[in-house]
């Protein structure tokens, strides 16, 4: 069995870590972090009446694997001591997500106190990068919008197919993403019936897709995104605009993706028919509360043929594909366990 | 391994014994029927890329067992050839719910035309009639509302500690509950801000948490029940409220609960310390999200000593322990399986 | 013109009375206070681009009546310097409320400082002190559960109908109740599909309704009140359960409901048909979001004849006819105002 | 007093129509019809208890002037009668929208029957042809994500400021905007906690946004709208991407808004301080909540000076700015009263 650490369990991020381990067939949960004396079920109501408990940070003791979810500054504080102790490190967070350091200090506003870790650490984006992982001691997990972005245009910039100075993307968020921390867009009463764009035009995870697209369409790729909340709690739709640079049609798009994502179990290009003449056109793409709580992220496709747009959808859950499982399914690739294990559940319908 | 028919897989009862049997280590999939040609993701769209496909209904199978997810009505027409064939029949509806061939004519105003099999089938809270259910060809699977009340009021009556005419009973619905099927309670400009209070009288539950309450208290019990439509999907929260025969604490019945379900794994008593200085005092009780997905009952406990009240928290998922997974747990019972088999997934923590 | 002063603007009820006030032909914003820096709309977006400034709570003015949007034990101090100004005041929270100074420092946990303007006080259910109010200088404004509770329940006690010793009332409320300060039962991820029952048996507006019920009834009556947050906004339904005392029919009840309030503008009892064939029972019932917004409270009213239950709906919205509106309401009382002033528009349909 | 008729008054649209009117102090409502038997408070409960009845849609007399919120079609058959008895139209559906009637009868699918009508209706943006409307017999009222793209991005296209061949529209609808009929996309159990995309590049509004703000701008304008159903009730978000053809600043923009919208009542540039220290960057910009169950259409602005972009967001209430409302707004202007006239009422907060 594989001995598992979770560093800053109370969060939405690190209660999902516990759950989806608590449910792995090859792992044990080695202890799970709180700076509270509260039980587990004061923070997580739905693992009432399991045995797990909290230790403090500072009684964590060496095991296999460190997932941390941990506020930004944190992990390159850690994991240093627990690498050194032959851990290896998850970090869900956004220390080690990016390759250029002046940026990231730009970015997260912060010096950097561990680059050396941050040039190791393999981006945690499972299909893109699977052989990295399975050798790596680190993973930067990536940002919850930058992997639905990323996973929904690499098919299209890999294939060179469209303006890529021009990318405009929408990034419609459920609240828990905001995270358990208390704050006004995640007041009830103010969020319930409402939609709250924020950070408009410098949100952190562009900068992690801009950096993934362009390594793999080898240009400059500018992502226009706008985040904004809406009043659902898991999932993230990303609606990606992008002007393709020749004639393309759904059907052409639909291959190529199906083809680029063929061998991967958790990603799924949704191909079901364009009826015209349905009055709700609304079947052939995919819905956000179709993945939530799993590892799945699907894709949608279409094409305005007539003004040259494409349009792709991405959908997954922020703390599920975007976040605490996607680290476990790297922790299988680095484990060399079947990379699928303890993620196959799938979502509810409804939910 | 087993194999399981579900007949009427269209509908969200149907759609979620699906996924759950799906996740079943000692179950497989022998068919599953719709009426439409389409595929089984137009109308489960979290099942995208699944192997399942629909047969039609006159194209069934002898199997092991069959689940029927289905109108009140039919079950009783078809349970009788699926029981010749050798099949054990689990009927999600309400056709074999009630001992009283009267009363069960009145409640849903036809005739009655399998009243044999009424007489034989087994009332399927698994909790309290495990032993029959081993033996039993055919389940009835008790209705959400009810199993919440009776599990929440069982021990109560059991132990002889309320009076027994005065139960009262707001049961909270999330949308889920109304059914796949279009109306207008059920349409999100109405619901969504909304609460619904309908059939306030007369609710069809009430009969069989009368009935089952009734026998194990040996006395005439009345359920003053009355269902609202909530804003949630899943999930039904009873509130039950039951006035003491004699003094009682918080702390005593909670003993008397926690001894009551001692060993059960599915019935959770909420036991988180009631503290009078917290401004927000609303710990000490089980929230209806957390058993969201779920074979989970959660039951919270409070006394009002000064005024003579007992009020009990249920709350389970209307389509889990309120459906197809107690329909699963009485398969494991019934073929000799884990009673826990397929069915330990914790809740989600946020959703 | 009449000059208000709203003390305490910043939260949702004084943000509510200075929108009422702002649309109110006859009175003028006089001020509104709030200790911080902020603008009007960081606050109340809905209201940018007025030309309404917020005062610090230090440079208010003497004016003709102040309303008091504050926490407990505030008004208590604010209140005598403002009537001995010759301004009359309404208390929108509830240091004025109780007859019973030991009941009051119970309930609230503190001394009370100014016991003889609470003896002087009225409280402020319009329907039921409309005569007192004309003439009164404080307004004690009643708490948004127990207006539901008393406005549902005062024609039953009043006529002696009910055993007053087991009144049950579920108190449905929206997340506008919990108020604007950020706390975890308000958290969107945690309350966005979920039910939040809390405080509950010892809810403080249990002893208002008791306090106003016994009054009407001359018995003692007992409110065995249990409030639950549901995820809407704004609005309160009670759910009130009353054991009838004499044989009752609906028609009889409903006669006896609309004699009472037949020369009410608010108070609606809603008598829509009920019809036993309906698949979905639930146009009989008024609706929350009917009232939401507005100073209306619709009744609903149903008798379950065999087991012997009188179950009324009582609904309105929190800081509207709980609130801020009937606050007006009083106000116009109080100046000689149409009762209806400022007050008499309706519910949006949808919301 | 003018005499208002309101053709096709059970649905959301129709009964926004019936609230407005019932508030304005200087319409009287003539008639409404419905095809049903049913009472008012049936469709709209918000409604109960006011003396509004239905009539028969061939019982309609002549009046001032009629509203028409009927399915696309009908208008055109019904308009000509009406005009010829004097009465003016304002046709809350898209009969009379296109100036082109090829293109009309290809989006709409069918023969126009009534083309010189369309010819003579006046689009009824009130802001940008208000000379016109006050002259007219008609109007073609405009669709709801047309009313929020063409306001929002009306500014920019005058100033000739961006490439009008790539501007990127989503549109995030409510329910209401799927209206009263039911349908899978509006029921609860779907959409309660779903984002849905549908007709993601041929949206109906599209052409009318192209249409006008080509006409602005003296070029062809490309509108990439793609519309999603997201589960609040009332309002319209449209996030409008534009890439500009010079250096702008935000504060650049600010002015050009303001100044464009300087003597409107009903448009509200949104300019709170955009301060980059605060973690949750959200106040910059308006929120679709704010203006539900309102005239209001408020306007939000930002630059991405890096990556060249400007953000612009348009918010409004599909059935209010975006429907009945500006109706009424254009009915005032077409009769010569003060164009805000029964329109002056505020957004609740919180809602």
């Amino acid at each position: 069995m594989i001995r598992a650490g979770v560093y800053g369990a109370t969060g939405y991020m690190g209660g999902e870590v516990l759950r989806v381990l608590m449910e792995h067939p090859e792992v044990e949960i080695a202890w799970a972090t709180s700076r509270s004396d509260a039980q587990v079920a004061d923070y997580h109501p739905n693992l009432y009446g399991t045995d797990i408990r909290f230790i403090r940070p500072d009684q964590t003791t060496p095991c296999d694997v460190v997932f941390m979810a941990l506020p930004s500054g944190v992990p390159m504080e850690l994991a240093p001591k627990f690498l050194k102790d032959g851990c290896k490190v998850i970090d869900l967070g956004a220390d080690f997500r990016l390759n250029d350091r002046a940026a990231w200090e730009k970015v997260y506003k912060r010096k950097h106190k561990s680059w050396n870790i941050a040039k190791e650490a393999v981006y945690g984006v499972s299909e893109l990068h699977r052989e990295e992982i399975k050798k790596a001691r680190v993973i930067a997990n990536p940002g919850c919008f930058a992997s639905g972005a990323i996973l929904g245009l690499a098919p299209l910039v890999k294939a060179g197919l469209i303006d890529t100075s021009k990318v405009v993307v929408d990034g419609l968020s459920g609240t828990a993403g905001i995270g358990a921390d208390l704050s006004r867009p995640a007041h009830h009463a103010e969020i319930g019936n409402n939609l709250i764009p924020y950070n408009v035009t410098g949100h952190r995870h562009t900068f992690e897709a801009e950096q993934e697209l362009g390594l793999l369409s080898k240009r400059k790729v500018n992502i226009h995104f706008t985040p904004v909340y809406v009043p659902i709690v898991r999932g993230i739709l990303d609606v990606c605009h992008a002007f393709p640079t020749r004639k393309v049609t759904r059907a052409k798009l639909m291959e190529l993706y199906k083809e680029f994502y063929k061998d991967e179990y958790f990603v799924k290009v949704y191909d079901l028919p364009k009826e015209e003449s349905a009055s709700w056109q609304y079947k052939p793409y995919p819905w956000v509360n179709s993945v939530s709580g799993t590892n799945f992220c699907f894709i949608g496709l279409d094409v305005d043929e007539t003004r040259g747009r494409i349009v792709v959808f991405s959908v997954l859950d922020s703390i599920g594909k975007g976040g605490a499982h996607v680290g476990v399914q790297n922790m299988n690739l680095m484990f060399g366990l079947d990379e699928t294990a303890g993620l196959t559940r799938r979502g509810l319908h409804p939910i």
